[in-house]
């Protein structure tokens, strides 16, 4: 049987696009012979809807996408993702469901066992759990039907499992030859090998293929990377789709067998990966809102280098302008480096000295700050008035503010709350700064695009004279592998000093992350990247004593 | 049997001060003579710890502390909330439980079954429900022991039941005497009917008393409002607890019969309760986070002069200072009512200018703005000026910014990010425009602290000559009618429309909340007071076309 596999990009809500997409999909798939075509999890609605999957006329218009959808099943079934209704009157009104389409009606619908509910996940909010499990017959062969984390029952870190009951188990039963998972995956840096694990280990443990459709594109914080494939039922990969890209490949269910023909997964070149994944995060973001123009304010130091490098990517050098906002505390290789990257990409740069308004701020102050010394307050002036200079040019023009922001600053709370934290994005949030020196490496890899002093000089806000970042914060190298362990492995003070870690330096750290939470509250959406972002997939009370 | 209702606050995390409120209450009931001590959900920890539940060493702090109560249990039996550890391999790793003690140990663990999953509610992010449902019997009585929700099988407004398996239905063929519900209810205005007629109910269905403790006390956002109570066998309302304060009561279980003494619930002083519940948030947020000062901006109008009364009476006058930071667009009576406010308040203000550092940004934009007209661009420099101002009063003498947008405006959009929308804490974010007058006249009620014509004068922004609120918005009147359907009972438009607002307005005011998320995204943890607050319980995309 020749199934289509319909790796697409949807925007939440756009019912008229995402519908579109999809029946544009049915039609090439029946011009090319195909039985089946399948889309990915909640593709009428998109991923993710969040609590517009509380609203009813959001419901509404997702069936009446599936009815529409639908009468373009003739001569082809298809699979597609869509939020369901939940016929009992008692427990959540949905469910998370794969909609059968076969004969230009709607065949069958399965749905959704395994409610992810962990990090950006929550499931359990809008979802009842499947009571009823039901392979599909079409053209003689029978299919297991799954949804996302259905086939996704593994071993966690603490040596657990999370759900007692794997859907195929009791679908196995049925005698299915083909196993569909719907899903919407999204990318985390370096985990492509375990993904593959998951489906290689379904399928030698039912003894039959696999083939998984996912979601691709960036919606808000979350960037899904594609990367759909078909596993042989002796567990090798048999394809992949493109990576961070729709694509539309095709598979006979036939081939899929022990003797077939297989590809090998390359090994992740993570840095180019990460790239790649940023580059789509901000031109969807940008596009899916309707927003074309970017600005942000290039200081001379990496982080604005490389963000600034990454959106020219996304958006072209034509649609982004930057400010050179300098003080009396900023070097002149700073400014001539910034201008330097700005002529390389040919991005549109002014210069405006914060001088003049920074002295204002002070003058005005002056009564108030009587005897006081001078302290961060000053230097968290200069950064807030960078944040408004930016974000009036916002204002007049349209231009959104990227934050340049990365995820070892936002950790330890080095950064100006409504200064450099503010901005529409947070290109870097989830990039350690480690991650960031690498990604200018690789930015820089066939020719000098961010200035090589910007790369190898030593980190520095420019806030006050001499300024350094190792002055108040250990090595960065240190410094990321510690917030490694206790962000994204969850481990305790006690385990990170065991690892070999200095235990003031740990102490240090940890109680940095912890009094800094109540300004990542109030920043921009993270691009994620990694298993454990800043943002809705880490939530943390703000009072507490922990 | 005598039963101590011990009706605590709790800072999350505070693993010293829980157990000590605990046991110290656990000392004055025994000298009271009681049999059973009975603590809120989740008290070891305090509620809401969030993700904090995903870190062992916190679990363990937990069950230590239960361990360290359960030595104070001889002569007296205590119900203690806490996290407790899933034994089993699959499924999530911890339950919410109630643990009985007696006898100086743990006697058994009782898990919830009915797990929240809605609006800021997260727990099947955490917990696995119950699979064993056992009453307990103290001194010849059985006991039913139940968690928050499990009680709560309350039919929804689109007519459904979340749950299908209420665990009273199993625990009353164990023929328990009593019910036992620890809780932790924030406060929501006006349902306490509700909240009294979800205990009746259980009361009358399965025949039996009941008594529930809650939390009091804020913690972060949300407000635990207290209000225990026990219910007589006949469906009256035997006590109830004081609102917003600890308190600890005696209730004999003989004494709950269909012939007991009841009291009567009166009806809410809506406003006063959110007087009351605002001031305990703002209360609760700085001493827990172990802050003293706060500081805003009073500008004259209503909702800035609402903030500064009840921060004055949260924290006292001499812990707050504030700036009176006027442009050429202030009037001369909102600078004159804003000292008035203070000297009435005895509250120490400041009054800086802010033209000058407008001024200034305004000479440094000159160039990238040439030719452009005045727009909201200027407006939003001078709310972000008056921002850095008190950001830099904060940052120098380690006063919390108390942010005073209302929920009105935070719905609308009408706010500048990093602007009026700073502050550590949104104080009425959460409270609709009408609802702040309404809480000036109550702040009023016995003496003139707001001058009257702050209440009487048409609201402005005064960011231009002459700018009413009224220019851009429909009257607040209708505004917050529209807002209220829209956002808190989930009406669509049309919906809205066909109750008799103007199809035009509905659309527009829709069309602004949808498109200001992403401000209200980077804004202050906003004290809820409603079924539906922004924040944590509010989760919307912003990329998302609907």
């Amino acid at each position: 049987m020749r199934i289509a596999l319909a790796q697409l990009n949807y925007i939440v809500g756009d019912f008229e696009l995402n519908t579109h997409k999809i029946t544009e999909a049915i039609a090439q798939a029946k011009q090319n012979d195909a039985e089946l075509i399948i889309f990915s999890e909640l593709s009428v609605c998109g991923n993710m809807p969040h609590d517009l999957l509380t609203r009813p006329y959001f419901i509404n218009k997702c069936l009446e996408s599936i009815n529409t959808i639908a009468t373009h099943c003739n001569g082809i079934a298809a699979i597609v993702g869509s939020p369901s209704c939940n016929p009992n009157p008692t427990g959540k009104a949905l469910y998370n469901s794969a909609f059968f389409l076969k004969n230009g009606k709607i065949d069958s619908i399965h749905n959704k066992s395994l409610l992810a509910t962990y990090d950006i996940l929550n499931e359990h909010r809008y979802f009842e759990p499947s009571d009823s499990l039901q392979a599909v017959t079409l053209n003689g062969k029978t299919i297991a039907i799954t949804i996302g984390e259905d086939i996704w029952d593994t071993l966690q870190a603490d040596g657990r499992k999370l759900y007692s009951k794997p859907p195929m188990q009791e679908l196995v039963t049925q005698t299915p030859e083909l196993i569909v998972n719907i899903a919407a995956i999204p990318f985390v840096q370096g985990k492509i090998d375990q993904r593959v694990s998951v489906y290689k280990n379904n399928v030698k443990q039912y003894g039959i293929p696999l083939i998984s459709v996912n979601q691709v594109g960036g919606n808000t914080n979350i960037i899904f990377d594609g990367r759909s494939l078909a596993i042989n039922s002796n567990g090798t990969v048999a394809k992949m789709l493109n990576i961070f890209e729709e694509d539309i490949c095709y598979v006979d269910s036939n081939d899929l067998e022990a003797n077939a023909t297989s590809i090998s997964i390359e090994k992740e070149d993570t840095i180019a990966l990460i790239h790649d994944a940023l580059v789509l995060g901000i031109k969807d973001y940008f596009c899916k809102m309707g927003f074309t123009k970017a600005t942000l304010g290039l200081s001379g130091g990496i982080d604005s280098a490389v963000t600034i490098a990454l959106a020219q990517k996304a958006l072209g050098s034509e649609n982004i302008r930057v400010l050179l906002l300098p003080s009396q505390y900023s070097s002149e290789h700073g400014v001539s480096e910034a201008v330097e990257l700005a002529d390389n990409l040919n991005i549109q740069y002014d210069i405006i000295s914060i001088n003049s308004v920074f002295n204002s701020f002070r003058s005005s102050l002056a009564n108030i700050f009587e005897g006081q010394p001078e302290n961060l307050t000053e230097e968290n002036i200069q950064a807030r008035t960078r944040g408004v200079m930016l974000m009036a040019l916002s204002n007049k023009f349209g231009h959104l503010v990227l934050n340049t922001s990365n995820k070892s600053e936002a950790a330890v709370g080095y950064g100006t709350l409504y200064g450099d934290m503010c901005g529409a994005l947070a290109v870097l949030g989830d990039v350690y700064k480690t991650q960031v020196f690498e990604l200018a490496r690789y930015i820089n890899r066939s020719e000098e695009i961010i200035p090589t002093n910007t790369i190898t000089k030593p980190p520095s806000a420019e806030l006050r004279p001499d300024q350094k970042d190792s002055d108040s914060l250990p090595d960065y190298e240190i410094l990321d592998q510690i917030l490694y362990y206790y962000l994204e492995e969850n481990k305790s003070k006690e385990e990170i000093v065991k690892m070999g870690f200095n235990a003031q330096q740990v102490s240090k750290i940890i109680r940095l992350v912890k009094i800094s939470e109540h300004k990542r509250y109030q920043t921009a959406p993270v691009l994620r990247i990694s298993s454990k972002a800043f943002g809705i997939g880490r939530l943390l009370p703000l009072v507490a004593k922990t």
